[in-house]
């Protein structure tokens, strides 16, 4: 998607391969900074530390973490290494694994020297495949939509949390794809975007990707939604998910679960956009089976932002000697998802609706 | 309540009535600062821009409001004019009208010079009965508190959202008065607090009270509450009220209605915490009835909190040229309410549940 109207992905290979680039999305909107991975710690620090973030983004700087490390030593050892390094940076998001086991397989059997270019012709490979799936289910997003725009004749309300726009994959994004392309097929569209603390991705993140696009969006606070659905003010919702079980099961960012109560309670319809790669097949129970991030006090603790002379600054919210509690993560159970949105299709957040659509995925 | 062991109210008049102090609430809990109220702008202004803020603490400043208009004017008119200009304040809380009806009551019949005195006199009446509400009300939410933890033999995990604390009030609190009791009691109690955007008020005013009376205490994120529900670490639930209809229905800060939904769906008792001054009898639909104030946007555009060098300071979070929407409340509808808990005993959130307890609101 475009920056101040220049084309871009949300990480790149430079210089026939010698480093990856990413954007560092701790500084946005504020900011705007590219800023150069060139060994695998690079890479580890970039997920561990947020500066990238969003379930297909954390997978596709993974597989280049792999290219990297590769590229210093090519060995069984080294990839092993590597492997588990980037493993253990974030806990949640199922394609991370995915995409660290398809590097895995793409190298191991090959000779060590000629590793490093199989692998970063595979990890550009998972990136433009990432893309083709977010289009995909863009595509099948988009007529939700454009249904919605047929039926009210007026501009369609949509809620998003979290920011799983271009931004969180490596373009389209998977939530804001269908939004994107209803914009620029002409349709109007007005985004509430919740600013999902406690790292505000939808107030940084989401609300900066479509104000550079050019779409109409509104920023709420995350206790604001339910009121809106309450007075017929959001038709229809769209979030990600960082890992969705084979029952439909969806764990996307802390919050997400609330909404879900609020869209059923209202009736809105509420969609999980979840490309193939966040559909871990080999877990049914989203609340008993996917482990929850605990992040660091301080995301609760402070905030950051912009001061009045236009210094990024970290302000301190909670009182001196307060505890504070930071789960990442919270799981909708299918029963509240409308649909999921795939790249094959939308079909029913449960086991036969993805059995419908990844038949070979149930067969074992 | 205390303070640094020294023990307060939120407003009190001084110097014999020539002028009234209160707690400026938008400055904690960085810094602890006194402010007086010398004339009605001031009462005004102090409700207006939320250095008091929480339904009871409001009606207790719009009644000395009225006592500082007709120090300086006794007549009719200056009344009538002080009561428009204080009711225009805020839009939502009903204690507002209410202190403001039994404020016109009290003086009314009376010679002009005689009004004076009677309003301090009924000012400080209203204050000293709201302690008294609050102290009831938090006798019968204790017995809920000391059931489970009979039940459990273990810390009662509790959550509450925004400020409904002694700070909200005049003194003891709503929704905090029963976590009061049991903590003094020797009950071992957790508090889950709700930062509580945009103004974070629990982060700033819930968490501060709490610890400064030494209740132990996690701040969360507005999105935490419902996950924390799904795994058991909650307990009960207990809010505030800014205005309930007489069928129950509970309007209060934002993103309660999200709450509520999800302890419904984890069967966690959702508790209101609603002294009579908080009930409009007049009214049945809270969806309908109760006008939702809109805040100026910058509450959602920045957030205020103590930067590194313990400056309080204002960060802008939202994007240059993002839009946003800041609804003050939402309405919890009375299905989703466990049981009201008022100063004569807890009920039902419904007409029959309120008249079983206030009869003769409903007689008319």
């Amino acid at each position: 998607m475009k920056i101040n109207g220049k084309p871009y992905r949300s990480i790149w290979a430079v210089k026939n391969n010698s480093a990856v680039e990413i954007i560092d999305q701790r500084k946005l909107p504020h900011v705007f900074e590219v800023v150069r991975l060139e060994q695998l710690e690079d890479a580890a620090t970039a997920i561990r530390d947020m500066y990238v973030r969003g379930a297909p983004l954390i997978g596709a700087t993974a597989a280049y973490g792999i290219c990297l490390a590769l590229k210093k030593d090519p060995s069984d050892t080294s990839l092993e290494q590597a492997i588990k390094l980037l493993a253990d940076t974030r806990p949640t998001a199922i394609n991370l694994r995915w995409a660290l086991s398809q590097m895995q397989k793409a190298v191991i059997s090959l000779p060590e020297p000629r590793r490093v270019e199989m692998a970063f012709a595979r990890a550009a490979q998972i990136c433009d495949e990432d893309v083709v799936l977010c289009r995909s289910m863009g595509r099948n997003g988009f007529e939700l939509i454009e249904r919605l725009w047929k039926q009210h004749n007026r501009a369609i309300n949509i809620l998003t949390h979290c920011n799983a726009g271009w931004l969180a994959t490596v373009d389209w994004g998977t939530a804001l794809a269908p939004i994107y392309m209803a914009h620029d097929a002409g349709i109007p569209v007005h985004v509430w975007v919740d600013e999902t603390r406690p790292r505000n991705q939808g107030a940084h993140l989401t609300a900066w990707e479509l104000g550079q696009h050019g779409v109409p969006h509104s920023v709420i606070v995350d206790n604001a939604g339910g009121h809106l659905m309450q007075h017929g003010q959001v038709d229809i919702c769209f979030v990600g998910t960082d890992r969705t079980t084979a029952s439909g099961d969806v764990c996307n960012k802390i919050g997400t679960y609330l909404k879900a109560l609020a869209a059923e309670d209202n009736k809105v319809p509420f969609y999980v956009c979840a490309p193939s790669p966040s559909i871990d097949w080999a877990i049914h129970n989203g609340l008993e089976d996917i482990p929850i991030e605990q992040r660091n006090g301080n995301e609760v603790h402070t905030l950051s932002g912009m001061d009045e002379k236009g210094r990024v600054t970290v302000v301190k919210i909670t009182p001196e000697r307060s505890s504070v509690s930071n789960y990442a993560f919270d799981v909708t159970p299918a029963r509240l998802v409308t649909g999921l949105v795939t790249e094959r299709g939308v079909c029913d957040a449960s086991r036969a609706g993805l059995e419908a659509l990844f038949p070979e995925k149930y067969e074992a």
